[in-house]
């Protein structure tokens, strides 16, 4: 393929707008141009790579047995309000109303069609299990697009759908797509970390993140180097805190409640300066509205509050972050001066709090805190549990090692959805006594367009990309130096048809710049293997064969190229 | 593959609501699942199917030097309010707007988006020719989806667009597109006719669709046995007609007008039956709304006016059918009663009125027709030009044979552009004064899901389909004759095994269903090869080799089945 024929459009500068180099690196090799904020057109170098990666997951789903089939675009609402989505993905659904008054929505995942399809079937026991997937256009209206194509408003995705009769299948047909993403991100070239996650809003009980670490993540991933504990931040377990050193929990002099006066001080930050206390012996009252009222979660001074956790605890269909009118009616004060002595409300503690002792609260009335509160003489604990994120240095849950924070770019996610939408969809099979049984699903999702992305975090140098083997959008790039001299066309010819008979994907840039050029666009779109043809072929009939990750170099006779780039792509 | 691996769920009886041969046997064959009114969802043999003639496309495509990028499904509305089609698209655009308020078109064809990303490339003469294609989803809001997947609200397109430096650049690029559509079509077992056709929104001046004769299409097209002239009814020319066998356009005695009263007949039909003179001697006169203001248009009282020859003709930018209020106006009478004399407005006369004397016309007036009309002395004629539809039997345009119509499905279009979008969004390159040009553009769409359809509409018989060579989803289908027996078992695994080594694409039908289930659904999902392993296997060691088409049937040795299906694919 010939470098002038193939609309290779590359720039020197980075984009103004990029934080993150895969991101400077895609637009720069002329991998993407962006239409609009999020959204990205593949040029045909990108477009070979993703079909690279789309054709890596397809032979490793396919040797899962998974099935490959193809679902729409546009999806109408009334699937969605089958399940309740409509409603719970709030803005990022993209919708439209069609000429008939219609509401669509533009799919951001697909369960709800595939389970509309496979209850359609009719299925049996003995047509189980059964896994289908795609590779299909996605949309989802992203608040903050971010990251070139990490983060993003369009994007292609890989789903798969498993159907199996109990949880015994459901578990086999998870671990046969665990194993299978293990395969497809080392073929990508990837390091990417299986983590413990929440399943959010796709649902169900088990989740696995396959997560790549890299700056321009957005995924923060908590790890125990000691027990080799994994899992993202909104999944990461937290080990109730021993009670300080100070306090024997049996002994401990509970200390009378005092109201203290802190004029202007509700953060957090300003009641410890203004009390001369640290603010892990402080304690925040969070409000929460569900839909069975309000709830209050109490978190240490110095940690924040899980939505994720709080609401699985709280077993809440329905919880969101309290608004100041809420606040002002069901504690009696203003916001910023919460506490959970004389509340009118749920109350959830965290195992944190649960050991502490003659502490700070809010008073529920303006400019004024409670010194030393205690749990249940002071307040009713209507529930302890695990309701906090994660800080760095926490004890591991697991073990009690240290936690270490990463940065990860989530390019995997597999859940256990068990029975979330074939119990509302009626998603049934028949069983050996010709009883309907829900079917007991999981799903599986890769990013494909957002592993072009991850790969190049994790493989570049200051020059540009360094292609993982099974990605290179060709194997090798031809260089011919000063492409008006005819007798270096005519080798260069000579070496690409060489290199093409023997079956390899050749670019060959032909173009009439100079030779700095064609090395630096060489290094920046970074396929592995560099072919130069130049004065020196037709002096001594040689080619520089140059390996792109570590510049290893040697000169190779022309007549001797297409073997000797077999020998150094076999050794990469 | 194993039929019970596959989700294939064939159905007995045609959907309730299929016209065409294609949409039923789709839907028995389980190719696709409709999701709503002209949204489905591609099984897995559908998918593979779509794969084979996306497959088919992108070699006939790459072959042609033209270049594969993916460009994505939401478009900013901006780019369209630069071409206009924002509004000249109509309710046919899907749009939706995102939680930024920015409204967002979802592309039902990509010539702003690919402009505008040529445009950015700020390209030389040098650079030039260039052709990018992409295989994508595309959306448009049909009024009225029909015929399973040959009209729909979702599908998939191959969209390619050309830009070149000059006219002679474009001829050269439109006339190796249309090349390889042919080759395109020929590979899918497509008997597919190149005919001229109007661009409409598109744009641009020449057009060729490729038309699938076939009942399911809702193409008209007009066809010349004699000289081979094709062209859409839209298109197609009409010769202005010679004058009526009893007029000498000379000497023809004018006679004077008259005024009739026509109670109650306002149509054609009824006028004609009243006044006691064939529909052909009345004219009728129609009016529209054009940006210059109203527009009257008269054609023969038995033909109809074609809106895209007239707007042509006008050289309108905007044309529509004029409403009641507005004929009112303009004519001083209601509805069905206007006519040319005294009218205000710019008057177009049809080529086979042009040469008719002493016509019917409206006379503006309720219940009144004028008697014995004629040209020049009773109305100015602005323009006389070709402004109706061809009919059946109407003479050639082009040698005076008699025209034919047929139905078609139109699965491909090639347009020559020219500047009309690089011209409104300054798609320019610099040519070699340095001076900017508009890029001179062609555009190439084939529609890969309709293909589908269009194959099995020509390629079917009582039975099923009967898949052309290069569409099969697969090559053969293996059947085992009661799949309980362990030795058939064995001699299946045997034949599905020697068949795959031999690289062939084998469906073993694995299920245990009775042989007639087994035959049935082989003949309906038609793979083009049949393998029935029975008891005559395990007896004589042979198995059945039947070809689907002409259900010509052997009797060959297990051990030499890869062989003899070889034989068999290779003079298909």
């Amino acid at each position: 393929m010939r470098w002038t024929k193939t609309f290779i459009q590359t720039l020197r500068d980075d984009p103004a707008d990029a934080e993150a180099v895969s991101h400077k690196l895609m637009v720069r090799a002329s991998l993407v141009r962006q239409l609009s904020a999020g959204v990205y057109s593949y040029l045909p170098l990108g477009k070979r790579v993703v079909d690279r990666v789309a054709g890596i997951v397809r032979d490793e789903m396919n040797r899962a047995g998974a099935v490959e089939l193809t679902l729409p675009v546009m999806h109408p609402a009334e699937l969605w309000q089958e399940t309740g989505r409509l409603e719970a993905y709030g803005d990022a659904l993209c919708k439209f109303k069609d000429r008939k008054g219609h509401l669509n929505v533009l799919g951001p995942t697909h369960e709800e069609v595939i389970t509309d399809i496979v209850r359609n079937a009719n299925l049996s026991y003995k047509q189980l299990p059964l896994n289908l997937y795609q590779v299909q256009v996605k949309l989802r209206d992203e608040a903050r697009p971010r990251f070139g194509v990490v983060r993003t408003r369009e994007f292609i995705m890989k789903d798969a759908y498993s159907f199996d009769v109990d949880a015994a299948g459901l578990d086999r047909s998870y671990q046969i797509m665990y194993d299978a993403y293990v395969r497809i991100f080392r073929r990508c070239g990837l390091d990417a970390k299986p983590v413990e996650a929440d399943p959010g809003l796709i649902g169900g009980d088990v989740s696995h993140e396959f997560s790549v670490l890299a700056p321009a993540g957005e995924d923060e991933v908590v790890f125990c180097p000691k027990c080799g504990y994994a899992a993202n931040k909104e999944k990461a377990e937290c080990r109730a805190a021993p009670p300080p050193v100070n306090v024997n929990l049996e002994t401990a002099e509970l200390l009378p409640t005092e109201i203290k006066e802190t004029p202007g001080a509700h953060t957090v930050d300003q009641v410890a300066a203004f009390l001369g206390v640290p603010p892990k012996d402080i304690v925040k009252t969070i409000l929460f509205e569900t839909n069975d009222g309000p709830l209050a979660a109490l978190v240490r001074g110095d940690h924040d509050v899980n939505p994720m956790k709080l609401q699985r605890a709280a077993k809440a269909a329905k919880l969101e972050m309290a608004t100041p009118e809420f606040i002002q009616k069901a504690t009696g004060g203003p916001i910023g001066f919460s506490g959970p002595v004389g509340l009118k409300a749920r109350i959830i503690v965290d195992g944190a709090v649960a050991t502490m002792r003659n502490f700070v609260t809010g008073a529920n009335q303006r400019d004024r805190h409670l010194m030393n509160v205690n749990p249940s003489r002071d307040f009713r604990q209507d529930l302890t549990a695990d309701i906090r994120f994660a800080m760095p240095a926490d004890p591991c849950a697991r073990c009690g090692g240290k936690y270490e924070f990463h940065t990860g770019i989530e390019v995997g996610h597999v859940f256990k959805l068990g029975t979330k939408y074939s119990a509302k969809m009626h998603c049934e099979y028949l069983d050996d006594k010709q009883q309907r049984r829900p079917m007991i699903m999981g799903c599986y999702g890769i990013g494909v367009t957002r592993v072009v992305a991850a790969a190049i975090e994790q493989n570049h140098d200051a020059a540009g990309i360094l292609w993982p083997k099974e990605l290179a959008p060709w194997q090798a790039e031809l260089v011919t130096i000063n492409q008006k001299d005819g007798k270096i066309q005519l080798a260069g010819q000579e070496a690409h048809d060489a290199l093409e008979k023997a079956g390899f994907d050749v670019l060959w840039d032909d173009r009439e710049v100079t030779p700095g050029v064609k090395f630096a666009d060489a290094d920046l779109i970074g396929l592995p293997l560099r072919v130069t043809v130049g004065k020196r072929t037709i002096e001594s009939g040689t080619v520089d064969l140059q390996r792109r990750r570590d510049k290893a170099q040697k000169s190779v006779p022309l007549k001797e190229v297409a073997a000797a780039v077999r020998e150094e792509w076999n050794a990469l």
